[in-house]
């Protein structure tokens, strides 16, 4: 049950269950969802935990097979010559000895086999730690960074909206703005999500380009090849009140503006002068309201 | 947050952020449960794809190290005996390329990786998968196994209590009850967590026990090493009622005894003539109430 279409129904009561919407199942609803956002982080623990060590022994494996790989083809060059002419018969029992475990075939699918392992523990690790992330975003407002909170936002919505295409990230400039991780984590699946929804056809590349404009922040989410540039419209494409109530944190503007076709989303998020990787952020990152 | 320590609590409308209750805060927590019950099926069904060719390929490499290690073996014993007498200046040569790579240690090494990845795979890929089910578990009643149920909630509350002590569970026949599995699913949760807080010592470890007593299956959970009956008690060590209510569509009666020491939690859920692993079930799977 994909979220993307599900968007325009986000601040509806309705969830999974909004065909059955006896007193008693919404309460039931309300104590499971209560319990799954109290598991959740912890889940994305036990998760992040052995995908470290995982990781860790692919990288070793990758490396101790390029080595006996090494010490191998050493090995047969030693014997071809030792034997090649005084034991033809040692040469003959050598080739069916590699032929009977299939050497050729496993020293090309080792490092294929490893490759691909490393990748998925990639993949796994990074969702899980974007998943981890997202759990304990916290509502104490401190400093963020919006290229973090962007991939951590189209990681977890990842399965929503990869069988209608993909997502590439351009963020110009690392910049850091301040409000609770919460609300911009939530806010940005909020707009992702739309994004996912509105922006192109089904299947299109989405783009979002982030680029400083001032003393602020803009986040493009577009159709990736689109040529127009929307100009704007008076009613959104589906209802952004929630993402722009979790935003207003950080004082931001959501637009959502087309050209009769496809949508584009402009997020502008102001930066309180905190831009850069190197810039100190203004307050200090555990600073209460 | 161990929920553990929140197990009392869990009935009442506080959350993480039960200091902080204004509508706003609150209406943002509930918009941010809801998010995340609609995300996370995808985000585990994310995971759970990678971690099977994750899985497959650790098994290959397992296979593989072994053949390649034969081979190295065989290719060293014909070296030996080739060089042995007239090349000795070769075997010397043999000895420093395989210092050179530490080629003893990798042998060592590369079997202790892959058992150890396999192990960290196996947890990932259970972890996994138990929340992929807690999450999708529908409210249609179907025919739901006892055990599959029980291994799902100690799975998914394991960041909460194996910090605390550990689980282990017998279930002693296969049983199949009958009801939605969502509730099932719930409600084990809150007796786990309710077990893991009240049973014995912090640390202890807690025995998990499922006996068919006619027509019902008994699960008990005890300190494991508890030698005495708790008999009774008229009142609970926590509030029980959340899962009465979650289990009441299985007809089932959840008791808490003690002897003024430990607690002992009694779960009995009637089976409907739906025991055993090759019983058929009284219902088709997709029968509807």
């Amino acid at each position: 049950m994909p979220a993307v279409d599900q968007q325009c129904r986000s601040s509806s009561s309705g969830g999974i269950d909004s065909g059955i919407d006896s007193d008693e199942r919404s309460s039931f609803e309300d104590e499971r969802r209560r319990r799954l956002a109290q598991l959740a982080p912890g889940l994305a623990h036990e998760i992040c935990t052995p995908m470290q060590y995982i990781g860790d022994n692919a990288r070793f494996l990758a490396e101790a097979a390029g080595d006996l790989r090494g010490i191998l083809s050493w090995y047969q060059a030693c014997l071809r010559v030792l034997a090649g002419k005084r034991h033809p018969e040692l040469l003959e029992e050598i080739a069916a000895m590699e032929r009977k475990v299939d050497l050729e075939h496993l020293l090309a699918e080792i490092p294929i086999a490893i490759a691909q392992s490393l990748d998925g523990i990639g993949r796994v690790d990074a969702l899980a730690r974007a998943f981890k992330d997202f759990c304990e975003a916290g509502s104490e407002p401190m400093a963020v960074d919006v290229e973090r909170a962007l991939s951590i936002a189209l990681a977890v919505t990842q399965n929503e909206w990869k069988s209608r295409g993909e997502f590439t990230l351009e963020v110009a400039e690392a910049a850091r703005i301040h409000g609770p991780p919460r609300d911009l984590a939530l806010g940005l699946v909020e707009v992702v999500l739309a994004a996912a929804a509105h922006c192109g056809p089904p299947g299109a590349a989405i783009a979002v380009r982030g680029t400083r404009q001032g003393d602020r922040i803009e986040l493009v989410f577009s159709a990736a090849n689109s040529a127009s540039s929307p100009q704007g419209s008076r009613s959104d494409p589906c209802d952004l009140a929630p993402a722009r109530r979790l935003l207003a944190s950080f004082a931001a503007s959501l637009e959502a503006r087309t050209d009769g076709d496809g949508w584009t989303f402009h997020l502008a998020l102001p930066l309180n002068g905190q831009a850069g990787p190197a810039a100190a952020p203004a307050r200090s990152p555990g600073a209460r309201r």
